[in-house]
């Protein structure tokens, strides 16, 4: 790495600012700033008083409040997804820190960047017994880019004259600012979460009209990102050789590939490329709905001979994870001779044949690939889109002959979602069920698929609407919504924002596995089923609740649904629940054909 | 450590008893249950149905489930505290687990045993782009008495003949025997929190009829606990020789000490003892209330004189945290010649001037000490005991005259629960209040003071009421009530179990502190005021729900409260948010005399 330095100087114009007194307090909110973190999401503690005084005093940064800490970095989390840059975090010291660690693994595994910054008790005071202290350095060592451990400051009385100590606390404060802006860079430069772990000597709540310092700024490394491939004419010999090309795209950010490239791809007739729901990329010819091609396989007869005529030669991968366990499953056992996957950051072995890893862009990948290629005659791609065509036509007729369940609200909830909204889906059946319908290219679509938990889906979808200028809607199983039912306990929710849940009385996803469906073990460990419902926190919460227990009602229910109101709304449909894995699997087996 | 062995046979009669097929999961039951671990906390997943399948067959231990494995911790937390002995977790793959780590972390600092297991995915799908994968390996590595790597083990096909395949299987499941047991003993001897990982290959919901592994059983060292020391007759004769000496007890199990060695305790002229809310230890003679001693001398013009005098020679302390911030600022500015610690596992340096550590449990000590002891002849007991008396008037001239207040409403609420109540206090406004009344000494009093958080309080006391003969009622602010709201939902709370919600509208303890209150900044970023109250809460979880806002509506609740009924109840009293703090303060003023 090379560094650029400069010095970075506060300089507010309202006269009314304060600062912490304490300096490495300052160095932070400073830094923050300098670096372009505008948002800071703050849970209450007396600790991180100097942390909580400069951000909520800084007047180009904005503050939040969330009492939840594991809420808060959900909620910061999906503020960060949707403004591509670091949202940082400020916690008290002890087990609050802790409570950020769901989201802080769905970040790493997610690409987010995410700022941590916790205040602590002096190293002194570890391991003595005292109060809200617990060993924070290095907490998150396995889920985290950096972390920065800072020493603690003591502000010197104006009467100190002794050399050694004024020393060592310029040492202190040197050591403090380059560590701050090393975790701020990574968050930047790597997109992930860092932790600053920072010690407060007492007293905590002092302020000084002038910041004290003028920390040194040292800026993130700009990264050229052009592909230096010197043989990428190897690959493209490959490519031109190559009849049968998947393209397979897990999460991706909307709008991030140009579009001549997507229409290059989608027109090769020695291509397939297959997108995931959260890829959002969308194309009249691409495969945007993986399982209904490869579920319907797997039930055939003659399944290994279809997989074999869909083998490819080549994989070229790129975005974040693959919900698809069909298709991971389809390539691992029918591997492509070459699997190239394209990342700034990294490269999964997904597939237990990666070849290669092109460290760029994809946009960068393509605009040097692109012209080194030739039309490559194959009837690959046409063979496969008449499948798809097929199962269009099969997919219309199963609706037409299925009773109320999950799988037909899902087509419905999917279907009336007004254009360009951003669509939160959680985990584990809506972001699967999604996978089976076609959206409209408008919507954007999102789903915490780094660590695939249901503990932070609405916190998330909440932090993304709250910066989003589109609105957003959560569509949610039950046992998702009521794990992170604290997400509702937030000023800062947008009357536009919307819940559906589509509540099937427990975890029905568990009800697809191969368990011993319809035992009390089952019902009670595994699907864990409840008789809960949404009202009452709607109305702890202000929202306003609407309800649907069949089709006639979600269509109702869904006329006004989006329409402006004067709170945010939750609209919760109640599925039969012993009958909405029977529908799913009886899909696949009437997708064959 | 020395071992001793045994191999652990499961015989279970009943006949429609199935085991899990996987031999790892067979041997993790099997040790649990031949260890006495009979209680199991499940939250719902496919990655560990092995495990879940093992336990809830098994007749010899209680399985629940729970969905938020936030609150299952501290459930498990609230149960082994009662039951002084470890209670399991069970959970999936993912960031489930960091879940837990709130409950773990104070599980580690409190010596509570819990023995956490998790499913893992098979170390080849670690950082390849599966769904529900994180680097589970030694994740609490800063918080857990021991970290159990399983290996995964695959259950050969019984035409498997290579012998390379079968030795390294074998293998396996001696590394994991002995690892489960070493994780296993280490919960019980040191008493804390474990982890246990284990990675499963698919399939997992297989089961056989008869367990296929009899697991080697390593006993726990057998701790004879007996004092060592050798020159225990240099400290009676340094007891022996000062006439100062103060006895300070943190949280300490109920009924754990010897009645006969509190009299002796409370009758010695040159002692004081102070003893904590939570060291369940009580006698006349006795300083229950530290606070209401310190905290008026603190206010005093003549502190430092007073101090000097209660200023003590040997400082002799036993049990774990202590909550008085107060005696800590005391004891470190006015440190005794000779601080000892008795403890079997720890000795903290809180007062920085810890001499020596007893590794004994205090009963053992006291047997072995006090017949090595001479009377003192000394007026330091009967002088603050005088002290304490004129305190105890002005503690209640000064309840005559304040207002409707946290502190009136702490005031009767202590006093009015049932006698032999197992009475559960929240972090933090809560125990600090409970440490300035007296309290009847029949009540079993408890805390979560291991980190001091507010993340879990509600769902330890739901757990400690689930096993505890004692009725329960947890006592709690509304912060850490809103905070673990998911606590409420479980099947398992008792009919009599009670919550009193003191809802001053914020983090009332904030306003204590130097904060510039009143402020914006403040109320939203500290105090974090909010108009919630828990009636929608009660109505989704099926509690029985009453609200009082003056003295007069708080006494006519709680005429009824603790009758039997056909819920479990909760009685939230709202008190004014900005009188409380000054109540208090004024408080310690008063108590100058």
């Amino acid at each position: 790495m090379t560094f650029l330095s400069a010095t970075y100087t506060v300089t507010h114009k309202k006269m009314d600012v304060k600062y912490p007194k304490i300096p490495v307090a300052q160095s932070i909110v400073a830094l923050c700033e300098a670096k372009k973190i505008n948002h800071v999401v703050i849970s209450p503690g007396s600790r991180n008083a100097p942390l909580t005084i400069g951000f909520t005093q800084n007047p180009h940064i904005r503050s939040y409040s969330i009492v939840d800490e594991r809420c808060a970095a959900f909620f910061a989390l999906g503020m960060a997804q949707q403004l591509q840059k670091p949202v940082a975090l400020v916690c008290s010291s002890g087990s609050a820190l802790l409570n950020y660690y769901p989201a802080i693994a769905e970040a790493y595994y997610s690409d987010i960047p995410l700022v941590v910054i916790s205040a602590d008790r002096p190293i002194e005071r570890i391991d003595i017994g005292d109060g809200q202290t617990i060993r924070q350095k290095n907490v998150f060592e396995n889920h985290i880019l950096y972390s920065a451990n800072l020493y603690s400051e003591v502000v010197l009385e104006s009467s100190t004259t002794d050399k050694k100590i004024q020393q060592k606390t310029w040492e202190s404060q040197k050591h403090n600012e380059r560590e701050i802006n090393l975790a701020l860079n990574a968050a930047i430069e790597e997109k992930g979460p860092v932790h600053i772990n920072v010690p407060f000597y007492e007293p905590l709540y002092e302020v000084v009209d002038e910041p004290t310092v003028n920390p040194l700024q040292i800026l993130p490394e700009t990264d050229p990102n052009i592909l230096t491939e010197k043989n990428l004419q190897h690959y493209a010999d490959l490519w031109n050789s190559a009849k049968r090309k998947i393209v397979l795209v897990g999460v991706n950010q909307p709008n991030s590939i140009e579009q001549k490239f997507l229409e290059k791809l989608a027109k090769d007739d020695s291509v397939l490329v297959f997108t995931e729901t959260t890829s959002n990329l969308n194309h009249t010819d691409f495969f945007t709905r993986i399982d209904t091609i490869i579920g319907p396989i797997e039930q055939s007869d003659n399944a290994e001979e279809q997989f074999k005529e869909l083998q490819p030669d080549i994989l070229l991968t790129f975005g974040g994870m693959v919900v698809s366990k069909k298709i991971k499953a389809f390539l691992r056992n029918y591997q492509p001779k070459q699997h190239w996957h394209v990342d700034e950051k990294k490269a999964y072995n997904t597939y237990f044949c990666l070849n290669k890893h092109f460290e760029t862009s994809a946009n960068n990948f393509f605009s040097s690939f692109f012209p080194l290629l030739n039309a490559v005659r194959s009837n690959y791609r046409n063979k496969w889109i008449s499948v798809k065509e097929k199962r269009q036509e099969l997919h219309e007729k199963y609706l037409e002959q299925i009773p109320f369940s999950d799988f037909m609200v899902f087509e419905t909830l999917l279907k009336k979602i007004p254009q360009d909204y951003l669509v939160h889906l959680s985990n584990s059946s809506t972001i699967r069920y999604a996978q089976l319908f076609k959206l409209d290219p408008s919507y954007k679509l999102f789903c915490n698929r780094g660590t695939s938990g249901i503990d932070g889906s609405t916190s998330t979808a909440v932090g993304a609407a709250c910066v989003s200028e589109d609105p957003t809607v959560l569509l949610t199983g039950d046992l998702g919504f009521f794990y992170d039912s604290n997400a509702l306990w937030n000023n800062y929710i947008p009357k536009n924002f919307r819940i559906v849940v589509v509540n099937n009385g427990g975890g029905g996803i568990f009800r697809i596995l191969p368990g011993n469906k319809n035992t009390e073990t089952f019902d009670k460990y595994f699907e864990t089923i409840h008789e809960l419902d949404a009202k009452s926190l709607c109305e702890m919460y202000s929202f306003e609740y609407g309800k649907a227990t069949n089709m006639e009602e979600v269509e109702t229910s869904l006329e006004n649904f989006y329409r402006e109101g004067e709170k945010p709304k939750l609209l919760e449909i109640f599925t039969p629940r012993k009958i909405n894995d029977e529908v799913l699997l009886e899909y696949f087996r009437f997708m064959r054909g």
